[in-house]
């Protein structure tokens, strides 16, 4: 890693807050392997927002709206501050790597594309989920790349709000009536299948060494931890075969391409106008 | 008005940052007649609200789907303070008045419910509510009702922002490329129909006295405002006819079903449920 010496890259550091524009601004350019890690942990935070807006003014209380609403733009911030670190490698925007890569470039797990199903379901993708990244980024903040450090520790105390609320939801949900039970479960069911990818080594990870964090480190924590509120909710960890071949490698999900037309369609009719 | 003498009412008073929970605590009772023009107001940002949702992760912009989800959040906050402090005349929750109304019972306008069309329609209706909202509000700070004046303190700061945001967006398409400002002038020819609805005085308001805003008062500041922003944008004010029967008297856009259909079904299926 060269980047230690790079000259500005003092300007962020852990604990700073940082902004997007100032990222954008070129305080920091990111290594080519070190971009391509941002774009997947930005990719998956940008579909998750994409698939948790649908629920703006749907979901089953208005509070609810509010709450959803609000992960989603968390979500959005995260995406938007690793999409634009990860640009600087490249001399891209955020806009140009949300808007005009095409469905293969795209490195988001499958977990976070999978449509929303009912709230159960929805519930069930957020527990998976924000357990999972709530492991990935309290160890991010010790990166060695300091960006990528600052940017988690930003993201750590929203990530620590989602999976609290995830977790609410599951109790009340699973402790709740027989068909709340039934529907979170079958949720579970449904999505775990998928995680097994979440925690999947694959070269880039293994190659960046201590400016990322191996995935498989955070399995052991990730089941018990999860395994606790599920057994305090009075559910199952499911006990399925993984799907085949989660490695980030460009397999991606039948969904991956619904979310892709609808969030670019608009960036691409016009590309580069003001419109 | 026999509010003034409700015991407890004293604890909300204009610049007093409320909440929900605090207004649904039964800090004060709505009378009748100002509970149904609060659920005017908050059917309106309600429904505008939901219609937003739909942006997030489909703006041209990955910062214009975070602007657009915080005007989105900004009005779903004023419809739960609206709707709870209307539920308080009639001993409903801000969850009944939403998910449990029919087609027929809300009172949003026709303006709110209408589609989002292209980007630039949905800047021209954000242009056009906004500057309205920012009239009304500004003048029902004054309210009799402590409440209702309470919730538009609250409120105006935020309203002031969407204001702002939104002639910012008229100004940079309207100067911008032909195709913008073509597309951004047909939206206001699509809106303009229901600005005449704004500013109708019905019965209720008037016998509210000075516990409401007079619409019709607000009218020549709307003009003159919003005619100076699209002079300065190029843009020409539409002359049109305003769309027939715009009085809240219960005729409501054909759009509003679909809007309900979304936004209740969940609530609906599982009435009462923790699902």
């Amino acid at each position: 890693m060269s980047f230690a010496s790079h000259d500005s890259a003092t300007r962020i550091s852990a604990g700073h807050a940082i902004t997007a524009e100032e990222i954008g601004s070129g305080a920091a350019t990111a290594p080519e392997d070190v971009a391509r890690y941002a774009l997947w942990l930005g990719d998956d935070a940008l579909m998750l927002a994409q698939r948790l807006g649908w629920w703006i003014a749907r979901a089953p209380e208005l509070e609810e709206d509010v709450a959803l609403a609000n992960i989603a733009l968390d979500l959005l911030g995260h995406a938007r501050f690793l999409l634009t670190y990860a640009g600087t490698a490249w001399g891209k925007t955020e806009d140009d790597l949300a808007y005009f890569r095409d469905e293969e470039e795209f490195r988001s797990c499958r977990l976070v594309e999978q449509e929303n199903g009912d709230f159960g379901q929805t519930i069930a993708r957020q527990l998976i989920f924000s357990y999972y990244q709530y492991e990935l980024y309290r160890r991010l903040v010790r990166s060695t790349d300091p960006t990528l450090a600052a940017i988690a520790d930003k993201a750590l105390k929203e990530v620590a709000y989602h999976q609290d609320h995830a977790g609410q939801w599951i109790l009340r949900l699973g402790l709740g009536t027989d068909e709340s039970r039934r529907r979170v479960q079958t949720g579970l069911d449904v999505l775990w299948p998928y995680v097994d990818e979440l925690f999947h080594d694959d070269e880039l990870v293994v190659s960046l060494g201590d400016a990322a964090v191996l995935p498989s480190s955070l399995r052991a924590d990730f089941d018990r931890r999860i395994g606790e509120i599920l057994a305090e909710a009075g559910l199952d960890v499911p006990e399925v075969q993984g799907a085949w071949g989660g490695d980030r490698s460009g397999r991606f999900s039948e969904q991956r391409g619904h979310i892709l037309a609808e969030m670019q369609v608009l960036a691409r009719q016009h590309p580069g106008a003001t419109w």
